[in-house]
């Protein structure tokens, strides 16, 4: 089973090594970084570089096409090779899966028009806008295409859908291999959760709200 | 603050990037990736590479030092570098921490003796061998050393100490920015979680177990 994660500069890490944890264990995976490129890719505050291992035209045609998200995601989006490519990919992808704001991008490519999508939690508007019907779910299933909300919840997703895969007991093997029992010291992983000031805190820093607010004016 | 994630060839990745993504979020965090030598390591399946920035001797001082787990940790366990490095370093760190199986290395490196610790569950018996008092639970804080159980854990672990780092808002602001609200499909993370036969099929699988069977001929 060939899944390509696809990378792009200033993705944000974590949306793509938790699925990467979880799926390179299923039987018979083989998970490949791929990049417009090959080369060396930085994540988004630049301490960390992953290397594409191919570049989208050497990707074949996988099963499992991942797409992490990451403040970098302005400019696939905007257009190019990455969109054409996932346009074209998504024709025989058994799964066509995001994490975080990565499902900006596939909604840039007009995969996700009218259909259930989430994404970061601060990015549901800007969801929206591309056309998705956003849910304030941590993984959305619309068809073959998964939708993860932020960072984090793409080893939720990953170990969903490990599951439908390749069922439930190779999927639990998973949690247990990668010892998958959160105990985070706080509840405050959603806006729901997490006392307000932290939420306005995020709010008052993130892009989304800025351009919304440039919108407004 | 400078951190330094050491590399190995076959380290796990989610032990490294699940720290790595809380901590590179603190205020005033430089993370680099350190390898005995700089430039490419492979993680334990061989589907990743990651970069590292600098060697061991380029590395500086680091205030705070994380040693990822995997299969590979039994080439720097045996000795040379790394533990050469890890001792040294130790001197002058403010928090000398690991995931998963790094808590063997730090064990070979004379840090754990006698001081409470955790690892993958896979590898306690093994942690105990090396002189620490294992401990069964996620997150262990010995004086400045912390432990993190498998994989997972460093998420769990990062967030601790974020909190103690920088106060808990912060902390709390990082948990909502990755979105950790963890969800998993199944309740299977820790051997008294999972179902009996899924703990036993890792168990005839782990190399700490056959070399135990092997030891007990």
């Amino acid at each position: 089973m060939d899944i390509a994660i696809v990378l792009y500069d200033r993705f944000t890490a974590l949306d793509a090594i938790g699925p990467y944890e979880v799926l390179s264990r299923l039987p018979g995976a083989r998970v490949r970084f791929v990049a417009e490129q090959a080369g060396p890719v930085r994540s988004d505050n630049g301490m960390l570089t992953v290397l594409a291992e191919c570049s989208l035209k050497q990707a074949g045609h996988p099963e499992i096409v991942l797409v992490p998200g990451g403040p970098g995601e302005v400019v696939p989006r905007a257009g190019g090779a990455v969109l054409d490519w996932l346009r074209e990919i998504h024709e025989t992808s058994t799964w066509t899966t995001s994490v975080c704001t990565g499902s900006l991008i596939l909604a840039a490519a007009g995969l996700l028009e009218g259909q259930p999508a989430t994404t970061h939690w601060l990015a549901i508007e800007e969801l929206a806008r591309l056309g998705a019907e956003p849910r304030s779910e941590r993984v959305v299933f619309a068809g073959k295409i998964v939708t993860a909300a932020g960072v984090s919840a793409g080893i939720d997703m990953a170990l969903t859908f490990a599951a439908r895969l390749a069922g439930d007991t190779v999927a639990q093997a998973i949690q247990l291999a990668i010892e998958y029992d959160p105990q985070p010291p706080f509840d405050a992983g959603s806006p729901a959760k997490a006392p307000a000031e932290v939420v306005a805190l995020l709010r008052s820093r993130s892009r989304f709200e800025a351009e919304r607010e440039e919108a407004a004016r």
